[in-house]
């Protein structure tokens, strides 16, 4: 389908890929101010704005996150480096500022729903609005590797935690575009379809994907989407969120 | 700080409302196919996917949306409704065609986070497409109050959740665009502020939401938004999403 006689939004979003090489340079004050003003114009639920953004430009933090998340070096290379967390923290102060306790409903799994969203939410529109403007990114889900660790760094309070971070720059080299799933295999009319209407769309898919990798190493890698899945997520990761999570006043109840 | 001199989509974003009414009229198929090109082409967790967009144009399962979601009649009268779901399911199935079983791992809270952000940036990606298009968007947390109950509606199977939904179409009424916290209530650089810090901007922003209240209502509604926050969140809410979600195949470990 082409995109040719959309609005270049439509273009920008379709053209997304991960960047993990920058250029050392810097981003202006101004434009990062945009990108911020964009994120925050995302909807949040009930405008709670249940989210905060940590920009981290000390360089002995930005090594250790770079650590935590499982030595990425871009997360010390890129010009900026975003961490977005859910944030219910700011509505507990501003309740009790007021009289009102509201601990017993900011413990529920629907508060840590709506702050982990509102954060998303946010961040994704700080990557098109980056991207707008000629950055790339790529998204830090490693963090989540050190959550304890990385709450201490950013002196986090209780009722705060790291979602993910984000890298923004200027693109040294941008990668080819990933492939995504084929419209029939995640896009469903009025009822959700099983495996059976779907595994032939996703066996397609598999074999678009081993190309993709066969032309991107030449030759060296060679796998299908169900097999880098399968491999990666076999194994139970990061098991100690739930525990972590709770520690910093979420999914109580 | 102005945006004039900066690209279309920094305005577009920073533009964002929510539109509640919508003019009868339906969306062009090629449109949607493009929105829905832009939502898989953000961001995911190591490029899994874990998310599926239903689509839901019967009108007797839209009626039961809207009823679900507190009676929103937007729900019934938009375009087109979209449920963003956090999808598992497809991983496990993948993977048992392949004879490993990846229960575990899926059971981990991890996975459920994993499979809720997917899902929520590429809803912004279809929020901001639609925008580019000249549609107006309104996220339907809602459907949160009936989960089982959409569940069903739209035959989710186990490992599959409906983070909430999304209504698309021409709009009616463009309401006011609603100010957001000031960036130094929730943006902060290397370690995050503490209330002590970030108080006397809250203030500030509290008389800059009872003041878009009462040009919005001609003086019938007088309301900071410490005290629109206080009062939705003082109460639990939705206490069943922990039990819904374990039901259906998530956050067991």
């Amino acid at each position: 389908m082409n995109a040719e006689n959309y609005p270049d939004v439509i273009r920008l979003l379709q053209n997304h890929r991960s960047v993990r090489k920058f250029i050392n340079k810097e981003i202006a004050e101004s434009d990062l101010e945009h990108i911020i003003r964009s994120a925050q114009a995302a909807s949040s639920s009930s405008h709670g704005q249940s989210y905060s953004i940590i920009r981290v430009t000390d360089p002995k933090k930005r090594s250790k996150l770079s650590v935590y998340a499982g030595n990425q070096t871009h997360v010390k290379t890129c010009a900026e480096f975003l961490v977005f967390c859910a944030d219910l923290y700011r509505l507990e102060q501003i309740s009790l500022l007021s009289g009102v306790d509201m601990a017993e409903s900011l413990d529920t799994t629907e508060m840590f729903l709506i702050s982990t969203i509102d954060a998303a939410l946010a961040a994704q529109n700080t990557a098109v609005s980056a991207e707008a403007l000629g950055f790339g990114i790529v998204y830090t889900g490693g963090l989540r590797n050190y959550p304890y660790e990385v709450t201490q760094l950013l002196n986090l309070p209780r009722r705060v935690y790291p979602v993910f971070g984000m890298c923004i720059g200027y693109p040294e080299e941008i990668p080819e575009k990933k492939p995504r799933l084929p419209l029939k295999a995640f896009y469903f009319e009025n009822e959700y379809k099983r495996i059976e209407d779907t595994s032939l769309h996703i066996r397609k898919y598999d074999e678009v994907m081993k190309q993709y990798y066969l032309n991107r190493t030449e030759g060296s890698r060679s796998e299908t989407w169900t097999e880098t899945q399968t491999m990666k997520r076999k194994s139970s990761r990061r098991l100690f969120m739930k525990s972590f999570l709770k520690e910093q006043g979420f999914l109580l109840r």
